[in-house]
This record gives structure tokens, C-alpha cells and sequence, in this order.
């Protein structure tokens, strides 16, 4: 078989001499290497100045520039201005750090640019398959279940919830859709759970009113009377109650639902149990809060991330489902052209490997599960154990430093990683402190010392600082106590 | 302010020393680049062999291995099975190529690993703001509209028809769902359209009894008299026409429907235009192509792939929309924990930029815009619109080739960058020669000769070629006529 020479009309985006975009390679490794060693010495954050974001209003390129011009101008306006989420003392919302190595694992990955939507005779699918083995492993899952990689936990809320819609709906509602419904479908969620949930409910065309939000008690658990009770009057009144949405770590305080309750419920009740265990899930590596998400294993799914608590580089999250059967006939369409081959032989020949598209509504999807695989092999379970038990002790001594500090006040319970307090003054109405602590969290934003971010519990503004950064120390925490005491004096003066 | 130091006792994924780790990303980048660099000397497609796949089988690492040993076992297990895409002589279904400095901006992006959900003072929503900004330059939208960065065409489908069905139902589905919905939407498709449609209808809702699948002409192209025709019996039978999706290369043949004509029917009708581009829309870009997706411009929503036709790695999509608002109103939920900072300074103080979550249904969103940016800065949009041509050109080429080979046929009309085709004897009967051709198609992967995809036009089965990679030359699709011949008279004897 005879190599086909280049035409001299044949174009190509690759480059006709590798060897300076090798250079430039290497450059690059410096660099970012360079820039995570070095982290620690930058400010957190700081505003992309104006003539930054005016150079980002110009028209699209016509003409060619090196690679190196390129990476200069990424140099010059991109690298300078992070959200600040790999910094030590980064914790505001729930972001993750990442790490070196996950970053050029995904390096890997978009050489080789795998689609891993189909086939099952390539080894991006096997490493997606392993990955979600181990997830099983780790979680409690068994065997059998069925899960997919995704883009984070909304999409793996999303898949949950659709699994759960079509499952319980008691009719063909892929080919019917939610008008054939006889009743309102209608699920539970603590007034706690994450936003996703109630996009995920608009989006499946459930509507926000089938969503009942049910209230929390003081530790910001959903409170299980109320769960019965709600249950109880919209089956009065006709409805379809068919899901519970447990919460492993809510957004606002780290809580999680009383899960083996949740699932007595569930089976009780006939309903899908899914839990949004965005970051609290891995609390089943540690030895201290591993008992706080017991009942995470009898979820009918289980939604996670990868890229907050397990440090990998977005985006890539999880989605776990028990019967895998029902999540293939949520999403399996096989048009013409992706059938898979009679012979058995050949990319589409068949094997005994689940296609992912089946299991997805993504038809082209990359390499994401590589950073994972490499990143779990190179640390070991073990550690990311010690990790997330390190956030956990960090949390507490935070939470102990704060109420040993007369000026704060812890606002929340701290039963995980997060750490929800307000800096006070006898001499300041309730008003003036939420005024005076929004002020402080911006003044530690805007001096680079921390990012945190602010919540309302109670109705009170509070400071709220979660703890998915493998990169803080101790000595961090006293840091921002010590701080926040400086700005709120010098602000309250 | 002090910085703190390490106690002996505080753990963190980063290394203790740098310099090997430094030393591997050469390495990496080395390899990579050679991978690359030779991929033409290398097989198109080899399947993993059985020792690989169980090696795929071992249960969670509970201890470390070194990045090094990690990496040897990514040398040895995943990067010599590859599903073949990057390969010149891979034109299965419609993947994309990727290319080295592709690779590498996702390598920064996951070092900086951002997240793009929220916020406007950091870098990353600037480059995606400006990302989408050409995307408008390019593709004829208004600078009103709103874009977003998707993982794919899939999400950018789901997301222009979630919008689509909102906006048009004329009540508040966000809140009510589908059940409040008086009357049966319906949606207006070509039977040659992608099965993301159908897996978007299906997780809106709608139930695939919502979409009207239109007979195409001999074009396969969307019969305009069928479409309008099934239009107006629905109205007759009290049903409420909601949408026409037109495609801009349908996955089958490259067809793309009379745009001008649909926006027309839609105007009159008062029907939302979503137009399904994955590929197609960058004949926007060609010379000769340009004048098939007239009326393009006119949709009321864009979907379309940058990880197909421009090359770029996976994963990537956009979505345009017209109206800003109806796709802000569509998506935007603001929890207590996300809202802007009053003062207008800090992280969350609003300026001018959207929050791409207000237009998305994730909330953590990774730094794919980089790859698209830098990629576009470095070729140039002109040098793009070449490569789409030269695939175009390619495709004419193999048309021709095998209009000039008595043992092939053309199986469809060649508009773009699809070539669909058959071997053929006349001897055989179409039934002989429908196992033939799929016997062809296996042997040719296997070989590892040349990577095409099989579909049935008008109840045949044929071979077809899809066109996205820009490492083809013409040579190639002489080496794959006279190998599809050889074969064939092999097979056939």
C-alpha cells in the first residue's frame, strides 16, 4: 500500500515544522508549571483591568499569526486574571483547584481527540467504563448499575432526574411527553438543594410548581415530617409524588439529608430516590464523615462531581443509576447510520461494552474520563481520602478559631467542609452588619487576601467559606480570621 | 500580611518537587507531538486486543504509583487504540480531527482551570464573550443576540429548542410544564435529521409524537409542500405548530434544507427557526458553498459544532439565539449564594457581561472558549474557510472518482462534504450487495486502510464518506477508490 504524497495545493492546520510548536510546548509546561508552583504568591483575585476587556472587542481574525504570538496574548491578557479558584485561599461558592497532572492529562486527551459517544473497540470507552467501575467501587453502587462521565453534576442531576420521570411516570412519556400525563408529577427537595435541581425540573418540562420545597430543621436537613406530610396531601389531592431529592452537601452549610431515612421513604412510598451529592458524596473516603452520607447507596441515582472535591480539572462529573435498564430506555435512539455492524467485526461491531450514547443525550462526547483515571492511579483512593479528610479538619478548626474570636459568629452547624460566620458588633443593628459584612467580603476579594462568598441564612447576610482546595493550609484559616477581624474594625470605624 | 507556612503535617496533590514533574510534560509534548506529527504511518484503526481491555478491569487504586509509571501505562494501554478520527483517512460519521495547538490550549485551560459559569472580571468570560462575537461575525446573526459555548451540537440543540418551546407556548412553562400546555405542541423536522432533535424532544417533555418528520426531495432536502401541507392539518386539528428545525448538513448526505424558504414559512406562520448547523454552517465561510446556507441568518436560533468542521478538539458547540431575552428568560434562576454584590465591586459586582449560567442550564462551566480563540487567532478565519473548501473540493473529487469506476455508484447528490456510495456487481442482487458493501466497510477498518461509515439510502446500504479533517489529501481518496475495488472483487470472488 502506497503512501499518498502531499500535493503542493494540500493544505493543512498542522504545522510544516514541528519543531518550534514543540518549543513552544515545552514553554508552555514551564509556564503553567511555573504558575501553580507559584500560586501561593499571587493575590487570590484581582479585576482584568479595562484595557484588558476592551482587547477583547475586536473583530475575528482574517490572517494568520504564529503560535507564539498567540500564546504571548494569551500570556499578556488571559493567564493574569483568574477567577482565583486555584489559589490556597480560594473558597468562595464550591470551586475546584485542580491539579498539574489533570491538566496535562487533558492534554492527553485532546491529542488524541477522541469521540467517546459509541464503539466499544477503542480504550477511551474502557477507561470510561473503569472510572465508573471505580466510582461504584467507592460509592456502594453495585456492579450492575449503569453511570456516565458528564460536563458536572447538572447534567448528571439532569440524567437522574430524567431516568426518574420516564421510570415513574406510569406511561410512554418519550413518546407522549408530559401532556399525556393523567396527574402532576410532583418531587421533593429540602429549601437547601442546589439550583440545578430546579433547572433540571424546568427543562424536563416538569414545571417549578411540581417541585415542593420542603423546609429544613436547625441543622438544614430536610425535615422529614414535613417530607411525609407533603407526600401524603398531594396524593389527597391527585398528584403523582415520584421522587425525593436527597442532598449530600448543600451549597449554603455542606448539610446533608438524612439519606437512610430518605430511601425508608422512597421504598415506602414507591418513590425514585436520587441524590445531588455534587461534593458531599466523598465524604464516603474519610473516616470521620463517611457515616454522614450512609443511605447514599440505596439511591435509585447518584449525581457527583469530579471537579470540586476530587481536585480534577473541569469539567467532569457523575452520574450513577441502579437499574441500568431504565437508564438505556431513557435515552437509547439508534438512527441508521450509527446501527451497529452484523458481523461483529469492525468499529461498530458489538461487543459486551454498554455505548454511552445510549446512556446519554450527548452524541459526541470527548476524553474526560482520562484526567480521572490517571489521577486516581497516581494518588491512590487513600489519599484523596486524606484530602477530603483534611478539608473536613479545616473546616472544624476554622469553625474553632471563629468561635473562639469575640467579633464572629458562627452562622451554621459545620457538619462538613463548609463554614457559614458573620463578623459582629453589639453596637450594629442586624441591617448594618449585613451591610458591613458584604463590604468585608469584597474588601478580601478586592486585596487579593481570600475569596469567600456571602449567603443568607435566616435572613441574615453571612460570610461563607467552602473547603474543596487541596492547596490550604492551617495557617490560611488564621490568616483570614485575623483579616476579617482587620477589615471589619477598620471598615466599622 | 505573612504568608503562611507549610506544617509538616498539611497534605496537598501538588508535588513536593516540580522538576521531574516539569520534565514528564516535556516528555508528554514530545510525544504528542510525534503522535501527531507520524498518525499518517500508523494504522487509521487497530481494536484493542483482549489483554488490553482487562487491563481495564482491576479494582480502585487505593495507593500511589508515580506520574511517570501512570504515564508509561497510558503509553502502553490507551494511546495505540484510538477510535481513529485524527487520522487523514478517517471520514466515519462526522467526527473532528483536533489539532496539536488545540491540544495545547485545553492544556492551559485546565491549568487555569476556570470556571466560566459566573462573573465578568476574569479573563475567561471575555474570551468566551468574544468567542461568540465572531461567531456572530461569522455566521450573519445581529450583535444583540445571546451565545453560548456548549460541550456539542447535542446541548446546543437542547438549549435552542428549550428556548423554542418556551417562548412559543404562550404560558409560563417554566412554572406550569408541559401540563399546562392546551394544546399539543408540534415541531417540523426532515426525516434526514440528526437523532439529537428527537433526544432533545424527548427530554423537553414534548414526546416524540411532537415532531412531524417531513419527507425530503430527491435533494434530501425538506419537501416544502409536505412541511406546509402538515402545517395546516395540524391547525386543523387543533394542535399548536411551534417550531421548524432546518439542518445545515444532515449527517446522512451533507443536505442542507432551503433555509430561505423555512425562515419564510416560519415568518408567515409565526413558528420558531432552529436550525441544526453541526457541521454545515461553516460552508458560511467557502466561496462556493456559502449560497447554501442563505437564510441561515434568519433562524431564530443557531446550533452548530466547532469540534466537526473547524477542527477544533473535542469537546465543543455553540448556540446563537436572535432574541437575548427569550433565551435569558428561558434559563436564568439566581440563587441567594449567586446574587450580584450590591456595590458593584468584588467578584460578583455586576458590569456590563452576561453570566453565561443566566443563559445555560450548568452552573460550573470549564474554559473551552480558549481553544476556539487561540486556534482562530493563529490560522485565521480565511485559512479555515480553505480547509472547508479543500473538504468540499475532496468530496467533489471522490464523487468524481467514483463516477468514473464502473464498479462504484453514487449513492446521493454530493452538496458538501458527504459522499455516500456502493460497490456494485451485476451479478448481485441488492440484497448480495447490501452484505458486500458492509463486508467492504469491516474490511476496511480492519485493515486499517481507511475509516468510513455505512447508512441505508432508499432501503440500500451504502458506504459513505464524511469530510472533516484537514489532514486529507487528495491522494487519499485515490488510495480508498482502488482499495474499495480491490476488496470488493476480493470479497466478491
Amino acid at each position: 500500500m502506497l503512501e499518498p504524497n502531499a500535493l503542493p495545493t494540500d493544505e493543512t492546520l498542522d504545522p510544516q515544522d514541528w519543531e518550534p510548536l514543540r518549543q513552544l510546548g515545552y514553554r508552555m509546561v514551564d509556564d503553567m508549571l511555573a504558575y501553580l508552583e507559584n500560586v501561593r504568591a499571587r493575590p487570590v483575585w484581582q479585576p482584568a483591568p479595562d484595557q484588558v476587556k476592551t482587547h477583547f472587542n475586536q473583530p475575528v481574525p482574517l490572517d494568520p499569526q504564529t503560535p507564539e504570538e498567540v500564546y504571548d496574548d494569551f500570556l499578556e491578557n488571559v493567564l493574569p486574571y483568574p477567577i482565583g479558584n486555584i489559589h490556597p485561599r480560594f473558597w468562595g461558592w464550591v470551586f475546584g483547584t485542580g491539579t498539574a497532572f489533570g491538566a496535562l492529562a487533558d492534554f492527553l486527551a485532546a491529542s488524541m481527540n477522541t469521540n467517546s459517544g459509541d464503539f466499544d473497540h477503542h480504550s477511551a470507552i474502557h477507561v470510561e467504563k473503569q472510572v465508573i467501575d471505580w466510582c461504584k467501587e467507592m460509592l456502594g453502587f453495585p456492579p450492575s448499575a449503569s453511570g456516565l462521565l458528564t460536563s458536572g453534576c447538572s447534567v448528571a442531576n439532569l440524567i437522574g432526574l430524567a431516568v426518574a420521570r420516564n421510570a415513574k411516570c406510569g406511561f410512554d412519556l418519550r413518546r407522549e411527553g408530559n401532556q399525556g400525563a393523567p396527574h402532576r408529577m410532583v418531587l421533593y427537595v429540602s429549601q437547601q438543594i442546589h439550583s440545578s435541581i430546579q433547572k433540571s425540573v424546568e427543562l424536563l418540562g416538569l414545571g417549578s410548581d411540581s417541585i415542593r420545597y420542603i423546609p429544613t430543621n436547625q441543622n438544614y436537613q430536610i425535615d422529614l415530617d414535613a417530607l411525609k406530610m407533603a407526600i401524603t396531601k398531594d396524593r389527597k389531592e391527585g398528584l403523582l409524588p415520584f421522587c425525593i431529592v436527597g442532598a449530600a452537601g448543600t451549597v449554603n452549610t455542606g448539610a446533608i439529608d438524612d439519606l437512610e431515612a430518605l430511601a425508608d421513604i422512597c421504598e415506602r412510598e414507591n418513590l425514585w430516590l436520587h441524590v445531588d451529592g455534587a461534593f458531599g458524596v466523598w465524604a464516603a473516603l474519610t473516616p470521620t464523615a463517611s457515616h454522614l452520607v450512609k443511605g447514599m447507596d440505596r439511591a435509585d441515582s447518584l449525581a457527583f462531581d469530579f471537579h470540586k472535591w476530587m481536585y480534577i480539572p473541569y469539567e467532569i462529573g457523575c452520574v450513577l443509576v441502579r437499574h441500568a435498564d431504565l437508564h438505556y430506555k431513557t435515552f437509547s435512539l439508534t438512527p441508521e447510520y450509527l446501527t451497529r455492524a452484523d458481523q461483529g467485526r469492525g468499529i461498530s461491531g458489538g461487543s459486551d461494552l454498554p455505548w454511552y450514547t445510549d446512556y446519554d443525550f450527548h452524541l459526541s462526547r470527548g476524553f474526560r474520563s482520562l484526567k480521572v483515571w490517571m489521577s486516581l492511579k497516581q494518588h491512590g483512593a487513600r489519599k484523596y481520602g486524606r484530602m477530603i479528610q483534611q478539608n473536613i479538619d479545616q473546616a472544624r478548626y476554622l469553625a474553632g478559631l471563629i468561635e473562639a474570636a469575640p467579633e464572629l459568629m458562627l452562622a451554621a452547624p459545620v457538619p462538613l467542609n463548609v463554614v457559614c460566620f458573620r463578623y459582629t458588633r453589639p453596637d450594629l443593628d442586624d441591617k448594618a452588619l449585613d451591610i458591613l459584612n458584604k463590604e468585608i467580603l469584597v474588601e478580601l476579594q478586592e486585596t487579593g487576601i481570600a475569596v469567600l462568598s456571602g449567603t443568607t441564612l435566616n435572613g441574615r447576610y453571612v460570610l461563607r467559606a467552602a473547603l474543596t482546595n487541596h492547596r490550604s493550609r492551617r495557617a490560611d484559616f488564621d490568616l483570614l480570621v485575623s483579616e476579617v477581624i482587620r477589615i471589619g474594625k477598620q471598615l466599622g470605624s
